[in-house]
Formats: C-alpha cells, structure tokens, sequence
C-alpha cells in the first residue's frame, strides 16, 4: 500500500509526548550500545533522557520491551514466535523456521533486520546479538518450549539459523538464497530439532 | 617466535621480482574485489600490473591459485583440507571439522580469517564468498568426497559452518565461544554428515 497524503495528526496526551518518547529512544539506543544490555537500567535510561523512570516505564513497561522498541523493528518478534512456541517441542523446528521466514522472507521487514544483523558484526557491535537478542528473544523461546539446557541449545539452534541468515539474505548464496520458503524448512527443520533434543557433548 | 633482526634477504633471480610480485597481487585483490571471481582473468589481472600474463602464471600459477595467494591467508588451506577429504564420505564431517578448528581455533591464522569473513559480509563483499571462497576452496571440497549434488549439500554445509564461525569467532556467542575443539566436533559433525547424505527437499 502507497502512503496516503495528509495523514491524521497523531493521537497525544499531551503536546510533545512524542519527542519525549523519541528522546527516551534515543537515550536507550545510545545506552545499549555503549553498556550493553546488561549493563543498561531504565533509571539510568530515564536519567540520561531527563525523565522520570515511571514515565519510562509508562512508555515501553520493562527493560526487555525497551531493547526491542529501541531496535525499531517494523514488527514485535515476540507476537510472531509466540504461536510457534506454543505447541511444544514436537514440530518445534518447523514451527519456528515458518516463524522465522515470516519475517525474514518479507520484503518490507528483510532489509531492516539485515541493516541489524550488519551492525552487530561489526568489531564491538557484538553485544547488541550476544546481551540483547539473544537474552532478551531467543533464551525465552527454549524456556516455554520446556527444553532441558536452554542456555546450550538455544545457541546451538542460533548458530545454524544465523548460517542460514548469512548465507540466504547477507552473502546471497545459491542455492540456499532462491530456495523456496517450505524448502528451506523441510532442510533445516531437522537440524533444529536435533539441537532441541540431542544428547549434549 | 619474535622475528630476528636482520633477516636475510629474499631469494631472487632477478632484482625487483617481490616488487612485480607485489604489484601482481594488488591487481588481483583489486580485481577480484570489483569484478569478482567470475570476472577476473589472468590476462586482465597481468595488463593492470603491466605484466605479462605468461609472469603471473609463472609466480602464481592458475587463477584459483592466484585467488588464494591474493587473499594474503597463512596457510594454503587446500592443505589443511586434502587429508580430510582424502577418507571418504564416512566420518567426513568429524574429520572436516577438525581441519576447521586446526585453521580457526589457531591464535596466529584466526584474527586474519576474521578480518576476511568482515570483510566478505560487507554490501559488496559478498562476492568474496560466493565467486570465491565457495567455488575456488569449498566445491571442490564436495567434489572430492564423491557427495551426489555438491552445488546443494555444500553450501548447506556453509551454511552450518559459517554459523559456527559467526557465533564462536565474530560474536563470542556462549557456550559456542568457549567449546572445547572436542566438543564443537562433536556437536556440529552429525549436522554436516545430515547436509553430505540426507534427502534433498
């Protein structure tokens, strides 16, 4: 859908809400980056946005929704994989890599997640994947599919979708860039589940 | 081992040769970086160095080999490669990975195949991988192992590899980051044996 011309006024309480929002953004990006998602507190957000921790709190709720609204992604992860995680760890791979390729097939969301996954390769940008991502996304799909030794296997299960993200959507290599989206899940849906269910070295 | 002062010099039949040699690289590595792999020719490559193309040949030999010599690696990694290769499709996923870990676990050779995966992942730099690495050091890889379609079930094997090198060497993903040689063997050799023999989609 085209953008339509004189779009509505956005909705406010109050005059400037928005760029206090934006500045808490603001303040959050430069803090995640700088210190890490761990090293990040809202008081400490709200302080460098010059704003009190409630209204933080108010705006984005926790720290976790803070990281991902600071990320600016088109979508929340969360909603897309919470259906797959639901029907347990039978399917899981399958579930997940539809989940996966939802988002990362699309043509409006791709470009913003490779723009993302670029920075985080980058020397230092590392911690946005390993203190951000990864804690925030990825640890609580394994918890609520009741895997044993989620802190393992969800790196495990990471390693091989991050190949696959480097291989289909940053490098474009063939035939794994082309590869139709239920190819792509009948090829690396077993991998997935072995990492779910594999004895561990 | 530091360096020793005054190193002895080079060996050479004629003055000037590791200057010609110099020269021939860097037209390689600039040919390879804007017309690819595909695009590059020995002859062109010898014209931009004012060479004759019957030099570059004599220094480097074929254009895979120039390839790799432009790419400045520590090793010739076909080397490292040959005698896991050399045993067949059975435990070739064990053996390549050892290969694998023997290159990148390595203190001295890992910071220069990062710097080259960095590169590679620049817009742009996809090239290195997809009209290089792949088709110059790792197709061979499947072709000597005698797999059915190595156009497919390597890069699938990439696929898996360059996720364990994105999460144990770029990013410091853990517990991959920290995995004992013995254990990153252990954990991805099912997953590359799966890609050489299991059912294409």
């Amino acid at each position: 859908m085209s953008p339509t011309p004189g779009t509505p006024q956005r909705r406010g309480r109050r005059p400037g809400a928005p760029d206090t929002r934006a500045t808490i953004l603001e303040a959050a990006r430069a803090s995640f980056a700088g210190r890490g998602f761990a090293g990040t507190t809202v008081r400490g957000v709200a302080a460098a946005a010059g704003v009190d921790a409630a209204l933080v709190h108010h705006y984005f709720g926790t720290k976790d929704a803070l990281f991902l609204a600071a990320m600016e992604l088109p979508v929340d992860p969360r909603r897309v994989i919470a259906p797959a995680v639901a029907g347990g760890i039978d399917g899981a791979g399958e579930r997940l890599l539809h989940a996966f390729l939802s988002l990362w097939d699309d043509p409006e969301i791709s470009p913003v997640l490779v723009g993302i996954v670029r920075s985080a390769l980058q020397p230092g940008g590392e911690r946005l994947l390993t203190q951000g991502i990864v804690p925030v996304l990825l640890l609580p799909v394994g918890e609520a599919l009741g895997i044993d030794h989620p802190e393992v296997r969800m790196p495990l299960v990471i390693s091989q979708v991050a190949g696959l993200i480097l291989t289909r959507y940053l490098v474009g290599l063939e035939p794994i860039a082309s590869m139709p989206a239920e190819a792509v899940v009948a090829t690396y849906a077993p991998v997935l589940q072995h990492f779910f269910t594999a004895d561990l070295p």
